[in-house]
């Protein structure tokens, strides 16, 4: 029994960051039930239920709509390797951190990829997808809906016209904004939709929904090649979640527990009155946030509800304060990423975050924490500016 | 809320299938534990314990070993994409549905495949691998440990000497073996081994233990090209493990939490205490399976303590069996894969599964459930037999 190391005792955190986002009691109590096969009758139900609740929140009658076993960013890679063959073209929208993740992933799986960028913090017209569509005449098309290390929130429908008008398929990250505000695959004719599960479903880490249109699945079913990745194989692994339930890999079993009763939170709450929620406590942020004088990194209009990034004022030393939110106050709030790094805050209100007792503590504690660096402000004024949100 | 499903609740299995295995109550409240973030210090706190604890259980001072945000395939994935490039030649043994995965990843990746087979349930000479590494002069040579398909152990010293006097590198599946039987990464000289949590380890499925020796880490860093997958991208993967913490993904933060402590329950009891418990369980199961005139598919010597495939008697009925056992005592066993399907059953004692417990009521559950299908045994010789191995 030398060196071993004690039990875990993690800290309890509020999770204020890009994900993971607070967790509910109810969804790891599920985390822990107990443990039964991979092809238990049980189970099998569960995968049932997951499939039909994640169709919900999709809003579509996708029948390939499953959960992949691995964290979000296994979503964006089984939807590029599922729909690309080697030489096949892509456009791929690069405004941030994920969309050069997305361009990463289709030129790795062979993909002859055509970037198109904006400014991190800034969205894509419709003309400018739509002109790069008619240049490169590409199978797919990738966006990211709402852009995690920006905040920037991008609209789809129009984009979506312009793809399908040109016979492509449209390959969307939804990360971060299902669950959160607003992801109509069918109104909107999305092709390949990933998310994560850390973010506004707030279930734990560790698993992908993905759904695909029908379109989509006729595309993966007339490849000439084999997917290259095995384990993210939709021919394959749809015929485990599907009808014969062949064994593929060993599924996590308490990770769908989790996400089972994740996606239960949330249907019970209502689809409509979550968006609102979110938008409601994004408002009342934003408000307090201006009464410190902080700005937001993406114009107005185009701010995600769920991910707030901020500029750091000036004079404001970034890895401080946060370190300061997180010793004092156990907030943890996210980094700027890429270009934005030392030059944003990320503030996440997803899922069970999105909480006015979350907002209210967190202004009261980063008004503490600029002080402490010297900065004047008008004391109580941010909470103050929040609350009158909260009272309309 | 309408039509929302009603909460989980798994009943209580005795798993002894080919994995999950029993989850210690231990195990379960840890994945439960408050989820924190994945750059949290407490979670890299986390993560250095768990790469120090899974050194020890691979019995290796390999740096690059961590934990993959997958289950046990995304294991075997991450190996072979990692080691080969495009045009890479790879040698295959095939002797079970494994190394049949094995040979398919590796094709998937680019390699130059050269299988080389056995029956299911049979183990390769060294001489067999030997001849195939002169004919091919592989870069790789992919073989495994304990094939979960048939209950077959591969021994592994004598043929790496093989691989390594050929200046090939040797990659192994260790699934099933991990916590059950030695697996002497460093003594062995296994360049590229992964595992899964939930067999021996006695973890929720949803982790990959994986680990590299410096050999192909070299290998690794000398590649002319990306690793093909940029979830499985040890490059980048070490990143976020080792000194720098970048961000790649978001690892499966409550997923680590569970293995932390399977692994602290491992080192509790010792590896050397553990194989004994194993081999003591397997050889009363045997007794006892011995008395109810069930033989082993695999030859006498070749048998994995912690996985018994055996062949059904004749005028058995394969499902009806294990569909009594799991609706009468909620035992969970396998059936058979591939080529073994209604030939084989497959018996797991991993783990926490390994109990004498466990196998003195899977005997006295197995003898009601042949007798109910007019079977003649002699009442209770069965469990009598186990508890002789346990009397020595």
């Amino acid at each position: 029994m030398t060196n071993i190391p004690q039990p875990i005792q993690p800290p309890e955190r509020i999770l204020m960051g890009p994900g993971p986002s607070q967790i509910s009691p109810r969804v790891l109590a599920a985390h822990s039930a107990p443990t039964v096969g991979h092809l238990d009758p049980c189970f099998l139900q569960v995968m049932d239920e997951m499939q039909a609740m994640l169709r919900r929140v999709f809003c579509t009658e996708n029948e390939l709509t499953l959960a992949i076993s691995g964290t979000g960013s296994s979503g964006m890679e089984t939807c590029v390797v599922n729909l690309i063959e080697p030489g096949n073209k892509m456009v791929v929208c690069k405004n941030g951190v994920f969309g050069m993740r997305m361009a990463d992933v289709a030129e790795r799986v062979g993909a002859d990829v055509l970037t198109i960028e904006k400014g991190f913090g800034e969205v894509f017209s419709t003309d400018e997808v739509a002109d790069a569509i008619v240049k490169h005449q590409p199978k797919v098309v990738g966006i990211v809906h709402a852009e995690t290390s920006t905040g920037v929130w991008q609209p789809l429908e129009e984009i979506s016209q312009a793809v399908h008008d040109a016979g492509s398929l449209l390959l969307v990250d939804c990360v971060t904004s299902l669950g959160g505000v607003p992801v109509e695959v069918d109104a909107w004719q999305l092709d390949a939709v990933y998310s994560g599960t850390q973010k506004c479903l707030s279930c734990p880490p560790g698993l992908a929904p993905v759904t695909f249109s029908p379109r989509a699945v006729e595309a993966i079913d007339n490849r000439k090649s084999k997917v290259q990745s095995w384990y993210f194989d939709m021919t394959m692994v749809r015929n485990y979640w599907g009808g014969d339930r062949a064994y593929h890999h060993t599924a996590p079993i308490n990770m769908n527990y989790a996400l089972h009763e994740a996606l239960r939170v949330v249907l019970e709450e209502g689809l409509e009155e979550r968006f609102a929620r979110h938008m409601l406590n994004h408002q009342a942020l934003k408000a307090g946030l201006a009464a410190l004088g902080i700005e937001y990194a993406v114009a107005e209009g185009q701010q995600l509800p769920m991910l707030n990034a901020v500029r750091i004022p000036e004079n404001v030393d970034d890895a401080s304060v946060r370190s300061q939110l997180l010793r004092e106050f156990g907030i943890e709030i996210g980094a700027g990423l890429g270009p934005m790094k030392g030059r944003t805050w990320r503030i996440g209100l997803m899922g069970d975050t999105s909480r006015a007792k979350y907002v209210l503590l967190f202004l009261a504690a980063l008004e503490k924490c600029l002080a402490s660096q010297g900065a004047k402000l008008q004391p109580g004024a941010s909470v103050a500016a929040a609350n009158e949100i909260y009272a309309d």
